[in-house]
């Protein structure tokens, strides 16, 4: 199935609280790819970084990036979720407790950097969900 | 960690039955994401595709990669791995075999295509070990 909107089908694996792999592409060419949290919000898929990160400055330069996660509990089950990326600043760090909370952790005890947090958003563009 | 040769503290990862994540760059610029399975050949790593699949079209475009796993027992511990992929093809479906069997499946039971196929081999530029 193919699409440019989440399916109801395979919106659970993007709300769950299990890491997702986020690919963006870097200026020599190569995808780079990390695991990241995400949320929903209603059809976009946020997460917040840092401006320090790698992946946030292929963002700056290419603002294009791909989020798939496959079922832990069914490896032919998969959702690609390909889009056009957005940066905003995040000062008050709203979108950080957001997602920190979908996974069931307080900013309290969240031992990554604070500072220079933004919210990126990826609208979605194409949509492949599997199994 | 950052390097360009397979450390042997992550290369559990390559070599378990999971599938793992195959990251190629379309020609919009998107980074295309399936979830592949593979074999190590030494340093390398060694999938079978089929020419008809969208991956195999952006390689042929753009013969850069990035395979990406998150360890199903911790999800602070991955491995990212960024090659040059070759190309060649696979009449006698060696790689096909190898790679199935290395996910306990036999050719016998397998439901892909079989034509086309071709040994798709990614030798690493830069691997990034974490957790």
């Amino acid at each position: 199935m193919s699409e440019n909107s989440l399916p109801e089908s395979h919106r659970d694996l993007l709300e769950a609280p299990i890491p997702v792999t986020i690919a963006t592409v870097g200026s020599g060419g190569h995808p780079q790819l990390t695991a990241i949290w995400v949320v929903l919000d209603g059809g976009d898929v946020v997460t917040s970084l840092t401006e320090t990160r790698q992946k946030l400055k292929n963002l700056r330069a290419r603002p294009q990036a791909t989020v798939f996660v496959i079922d832990p509990n069914n490896p032919f089950r998969t959702l690609e979720v390909r889009g056009d990326v957005t940066i905003e600043p995040d000062p008050d760090l709203v979108t950080l407790v957001r997602v920190l909370g979908a996974y069931g952790t307080e900013l309290e005890s969240f031992q990554g950097p604070l500072e220079d947090r933004v919210t990126v958003t990826l609208r979605p563009t194409r949509v492949v969900a599997l199994g």
